[in-house]
């Protein structure tokens, strides 16, 4: 049976991707390397809106988070971390292990931050030095406002660390016009490429905070990535396979155009959005701020869940994400996003609805 | 025209681990992919002559070098680093970074560490915890004798590290036999893969270390690693593509034979030093210690190094290494591990006399 993989990451690759990676290695110190490296950077700053500098690691994406904190900051710094959900507590428990002093401000999951929450936790921390804060919360489905949440930020002259993981390409996110300092996406998302490569704007006030800054870094070290970066290389050995699928993933993005894909989104997550609603079933995150990317969507009382999820994948091919920490059997989440068409996304709730017919049925 | 890559890694490609990479994505939390985890774990402790554990991280070599410090170690612990080359300083340096009290070592390029030295400079530092090696030199084509670097270190019962990034799996390294405590190795060099994941093995000594270490750790950490591998996972999404590759790559390997593979890789190192000495040039490492998976040559005084290797590229389609650091231009570094061909290497070699001839009848 073919699958659907409907999961928030990794997402399918398009076959111009797939074939990409059929290409032999190359010197990742040699002309051809560099002019890879420097086509996707340049293009990446395009999708981040952004003039500033975008590096690339070989990690997932918690590894861009842990390398936002290990570049910009020190050993006791205060800082606010916002979670609304398992990444976000991600984000922070990094903080944590670093030796930063965290303020968390934890909002009920399937809830956004509300940005007078966040300008009353800054008057109450007045001495943090920089904001973590998820764009979109995977784990519960919802799109935090920040846009709104960055103009606080910025009023206090604060440090904006983002986890985009999984909005960035697929969700607007304007870096420079927000004031974002570090933004962090994965490979999996948006950009319709294997896992195993994140990417990580770097704005102005973030190069003076990572003069700053006194946690140690090696692998993570934004200087050295840039310094390479000058001269066409990476500081280590790049993730070349996943290079050669950045590139042409990236050139079909360019032709589908930013504000085409982001439209491509956002009738996903209604069109989605609607259907689960009109089975009758109940959506987790609050409906202002849900997600363009992943719909979660709550398992009915008396249902088992993760039995839900096993027979959608098994009975209909249609492999969704289940809840993650207490939502574990809850929820399960429906990912649209990166290279999906609209009968991807129509089938899946199909099954849905078939699959919960034929247990209300069921003796 | 073909390009015959000889660089020490990235190797080439078999054709079947170009084609696992253009299946498609699946569920990185499902039982496909847990299965695909198990059998290369276990595929990798066969290859790593261990009974202990295997993990991995989507990385390059040097995260994974980073990782073996951060997860054993406590800041201002006191380590003997010995180098050879530009690796054995990197894996010092990010030992200093983390503030460890770095002894270090520094052995003539070109050369191989002396048991005696080793056994030297423990009795001069008698309180460093651990020791910091390099098995197979990349920079200087030296492999250092690992086994009887490593009896010394056990008799004092101190924590290894090792590199063996460009050695492991190609060269013969008994993990266990030889009591190596953590163990580092890169996709891109004897695995046939694209760079991009990075293997660890941990010994149940260094499993007492991590308990003890100090150094913060999150992305790196063993812990969480060993814990979700139980479960069939990784902490954080994996390198799926990657992970394809590998499943088949180890196949390849299981198939060829550990001995058959140390063997092949012994006769391609003897074929490239005899065809070179033969040519009248000189080989850079000290011969007994020459490493049979990259071969380092000097460029005759009155050659321009880079020019030599340019000239390789263009006219014959060979992709060689060039000097690191001071050794830029002086020495060219030709690859023979992983996937290639007597064909491969011989024809490479052929390259290098053809060119040095065409510069000797030149005015």
């Amino acid at each position: 049976m073919r699958q659907n993989l409907r999961i928030p990451g990794p997402t399918p690759l398009p076959a111009q991707v797939q074939a990409a990676m059929h290409r032999d290695m190359i010197d990742h110190r040699g002309p051809e390397f560099a002019n890879i490296l420097n086509q996707c950077t340049e293009s990446l700053k395009y999708f981040y809106c952004t003039k500033g500098d975008v590096l690339i690691f070989p990690a997932s994406g918690t590894g861009g988070l842990e390398a936002a904190i290990v570049n910009t900051l020190s050993p006791r710094d205060p800082v606010l971390a916002v979670s609304i959900g398992v990444f976000g507590d991600r984000f922070a428990k990094i903080a944590e292990t670093f030796g930063l002093d965290v303020r968390r401000v934890s909002i009920p999951k399937g809830r956004a931050v509300d940005p007078e929450q966040l300008r009353q936790a800054l008057d109450e921390n007045p001495d943090v030095k920089a904001v973590l804060i998820t764009h979109n919360e995977t784990s519960t489905g919802v799109t935090n406002p920040l846009k709104d949440l960055a103009t606080i930020v910025k009023e206090r002259n604060l440090l904006l660390l983002v986890d985009a993981v999984s909005s960035m390409g697929a969700i607007p996110v304007l870096t420079d016009e927000w004031g974002l300092d570090v933004v962090v996406s994965g490979s999996q998302k948006a950009w319709m490429i294997p896992p195993g490569m994140v990417m990580v704007s770097v704005s102005e006030r973030a190069w003076q905070a990572v003069q700053a800054a006194k946690l140690p870094r090696y692998y993570w070290d934004f200087r050295a990535a840039k310094s390479s970066l000058e001269k066409g290389q990476t500081p280590y050995t790049p993730a070349v396979s996943l290079f050669y699928a950045l590139e042409v993933a990236l050139d079909l993005m360019m032709r589908e155009g930013l504000e085409a894909i982001w439209e491509r989104h956002a009738e996903a997550g209604a069109y989605t959005r609607n259907r689960i609603k009109e089975m009758g079933l109940e959506l987790f995150a609050d409906e202002r701020y849900a997600s363009n990317t992943v719909t979660a969507i709550k398992v009915p009382e008396g249902i088992d869940g993760k039995a839900f999820k096993n027979n959608l994948r098994d009975k209909h091919g249609v492999i969704v994400g289940g809840g993650q920490a207490e939502l574990s059997g809850r929820i399960i989440r429906l990912g649209h996003l990166g290279y999906f068409t609209k009968e991807d996304i129509s089938t899946a709730c199909d099954a849905i609805q078939m699959e919960l017919e034929s247990l209300k049925v069921a003796p």
